[in-house]
């Protein structure tokens, strides 16, 4: 496995691989992998020839408070990790790199990054569109797998990607969870024991809502009531969010006649924890 | 010479290219073309293997109350020029094509978009970042052409490219004109007799502007000075700006003690138009 710092290395070394006819598979992360990185890369290796694992925790789109500095980070753990997955290269450039002095370009995704996170995270997704148009211009993939659980992230990435053309194949990857049904994410790493319990109620009351549109339950009112009820039994979490919407455009709806997001975000101390599930209402 | 209308169709044809090892050289323009459009297009062809012209009058970069609808066009009389020049595909996309319904993706370069025509034109260069960001990932180009007449787009288009990290070499081409000085424009068509005469001030300001120069003259003020009066003495020609600038960002200058940019625009009845030179003092 090599590991790349330089932006021009790996777009020498991608520009190589597509003129040899190779597909480029690209899995960009922020580092500290759990079994829902390592998940990406395996699927990343089973649609490609080549497969490349972007580690960089983009400054620009952590908002002011937000925990950009104390995000984990263990690259040496992650470089362990990706190798054991047969990953081809680690791309792995410094802030400096990415932004140097004088850097003045972004690219917004307007509607879709309004609702759910985009109202508690203003500039998030901006930071975000604009570090995944360079990292595609930089390792120049073929196709690009992005986890379900930042469903908002990914739909904002599959807009972006239309919109501006770019010959980039999006691919979608479920939720990864813990045994216990916690979705897995880089932040679970914050919770201390008592908050490790309580997020348990995210994914229970997913479980919950998908129990009751099995029962026939089509009113999102009922729905979002009862997810509510649940997570408020945990005492101290914080709902930031609970909202139904479309998958394609993340409009709100309130009623359950066609596949429908169920997109939550919760703040557990300082810790803030999103899930998601699609509910899918039959006959 | 192929045409093509369709992205799908341009991307696949560039790709085949690219795998064969061909260079594509791309000339980005809104058509009605002029002898610096050919211009362009012979650079292209001696830049590269395989030159395209792409013909597309860009709905998000006219502001409100701008000549969008009366942009002048005539794509017969210019697939015949392109023809003749030995161009390799004109490419020219229908407004639908690239801005289906639910398009909400734009790319902003902040900074060097603030001053000169960024002032008069909001939103102007955030259309023209965004629809060349299409065009390069539409036709893949090694290098694109841009004249120098529109010499903030020019730096834009370079800083965006650089920020992005988008593998396009940007290459500059000195304005064209016409035999009497005046900075060849589709716009140009728009001028009366009496303006077209008007219109040559700005070309002989700018060779004013030199020979001051030249003649040891460093203060900004007075070269700035003697521009605006002779501007003013078309009388009915309005100004927009006048003004000294870097030419790498765009940042004002007061003395001209290295290549400096002097670029104005003004208005002659509806007619914008812009004009720019290099100051370089020697010793």
């Amino acid at each position: 496995m090599r590991i790349i710092e330089k932006i021009s290395e790996m777009q020498q070394q991608s520009e190589a691989w597509r003129r040899d006819g190779r597909k480029i598979m690209l899995v960009p992360t922020m580092g500290y992998f759990h079994d829902g990185h390592l998940d990406l890369m395996r699927k990343a290796r089973s649609l490609g020839d080549i497969s490349v694992v972007s580690i960089f925790v983009n400054p620009t789109q952590f908002g002011v408070g937000e925990d950009f500095d104390r995000y984990p980070r263990d690259v040496d753990r992650d470089f362990r990790l990706a190798s054991n997955e047969g990953v081809d290269v680690v791309f792995l450039p410094s802030s400096q790199e990415m932004y140097p002095e004088g850097f003045q370009t972004y690219v917004e995704v307007s509607e879709v990054t309004k609702p759910l996170c985009g109202k508690s995270r203003p500039g998030h997704f901006k930071g975000v569109a604009t570090v995944v148009v360079k990292l595609f211009c930089i390792v120049k993939p073929h196709a690009a797998i992005f986890g379900e659980k930042d469903f908002q992230q990914l739909v904002t990435i599959q807009r972006m990607v239309q919109d501006l053309n770019m010959d980039v194949e999006i691919v979608a990857h479920p939720i990864v969870r813990e045994p216990d049904g916690l979705a897995m994410s880089s932040r679970n790493k914050y919770l201390g024991a008592v908050d490790r319990e309580r997020a348990l109620l995210l994914s229970r009351s997913l479980h919950e809502a998908r129990r009751l549109i099995s029962s026939g339950e089509r009113n999102g009112e009922e729905v979002l009531r009862r997810v509510r009820e649940i997570l408020d039994s945990g005492g101290d979490m914080k709902i930031d969010y609970v909202e139904l919407c479309r998958p394609d455009d993340l409009k709100e709806v309130s009623s359950i006649g066609s596949p429908t997001l169920l997109a939550l975000a919760a703040y557990l101390g300082h810790t803030r924890l999103i899930d998601n599930c699609m509910l899918i209402p039959k006959e």
